[in-house]
């Protein structure tokens, strides 16, 4: 198993000449904050916020991964020539259904610097039907 | 392998019983028809336009691929439980980037029920470059 | 969807010039013919019983899956590299748990060839428990 | 991203109570310590010396992993049912091609109890040309 590289481990970089390393591989989750109990919600996931990956038989992105805590809800396997073999801006979305709150993390794998893990994503799911029992 | 069902033999059966099978099991792309060489676009794949799919831990979507002709260009992998373990829509958007036009195919499998194919779906990529050095 | 290619067309070819084309892509499936009940038993998938196949990144395996009739058992996801870059033999052996006769397929994904069928390996299933009770 | 479970800490447990729980998460490396260059040699990877794992819909080993270092070499994904719905003990092997010497680490996933990291193992890899050219 790798280091895991993380998205905190960016901000001990001051000069430039790093940022872009950190910033193509590490992946980004894009969702509510809030959403209701049962209702399925999309979670966007995204590398590269300025600078793109390269799309190599021998440097490519491989896999983004979705965890909620301990537990691997999905994940995208890619193959080299999906983004054209040509520098791009991986994304994935994957569609989920909540049952409690989630504390989410995306992992993505880089074939030749490894994995790394995004910042997490708390994500409070609201249970209607309580609410209305309340009242 | 299993035998592959496909979204054209759901015209063969006029019977409401079985169109729910089809249904929650067959693949739909939802993608532009027409785009730019190299300009990345996400292609939507999701199941089941009116009747959702178990997410139980004996019965579920576990795949969801994207294919252009024979190529696999990405696959997500979905665990039990990512839909709540209740009936729903499972979908994906996988981003790509175009060279030349393509055939693209979505294939999903069911851990009961087997492997899943969608109508095929053209999409055309302009060459803005080479209509520029064509003027 | 590609075509799928299947381990009987290679016998329609006469000529020299293809078998290696066929030989390298076709997986293999060698594990007993008849195993116990609740008894693990190795299913090992090869391909190419004289050909090696290349592992560059614009043309590698990928993927070698074991199917059981509809159902998919396990599969192996390969990254280029796995095979030192130089062509190989690849081979994965899976362990299964049987309950019942089973009728296996590998399934083998080249990244420039599309998708392979094996011919398929029926594995009779015995139940001891059952040959006890009827004496 | 989940914590990670270390065969190292299982040697933190001195009660049995917490032994089972460790032995059938931990992945285990079976391999050769001295390979030779491009000699193609095979990586099995088991769980559970002692004690076996469910394989139910709700908890089963779902992932397999083989990493040299921070490459991930190849995956096995195992679906519920493959051993038989009933406690076994997961294995893989794979077949890798080496170049120059590897740490190997293997991962295994349970969808109820995250992700499990063997100990790294050695594998030195022998150059019988540079050999030859220094006598």
């Amino acid at each position: 198993m790798p280091k895991i590289f993380t998205a905190t481990d960016i901000q001990q970089f001051d000069k430039e000449v790093q940022k872009d390393y950190f910033d193509r591989h590490t992946p980004v989750i894009d969702c509510p904050s809030e959403v209701n109990e049962n209702e399925r919600f999309p979670v966007r996931i995204f590398l590269g916020s300025q600078y793109a990956h390269p799309d190599d038989g021998d440097h490519f992105i491989g896999k983004v991964q979705l965890w909620n805590r301990e537990t691997l809800l999905a994940e995208a396997t890619i193959f080299p020539g999906a983004m054209g073999n040509q520098p791009g801006h991986v994304e994935v979305v994957f569609t989920i259904i909540p049952k409690v709150s989630m504390n989410l993390t995306a992992m993505s794998y880089c074939t030749k610097h490894g994995l790394w893990q995004s910042l997490p994503k708390e994500v409070k799911v609201n249970h209607p039907d309580q609410q209305c029992s309340k009242s």
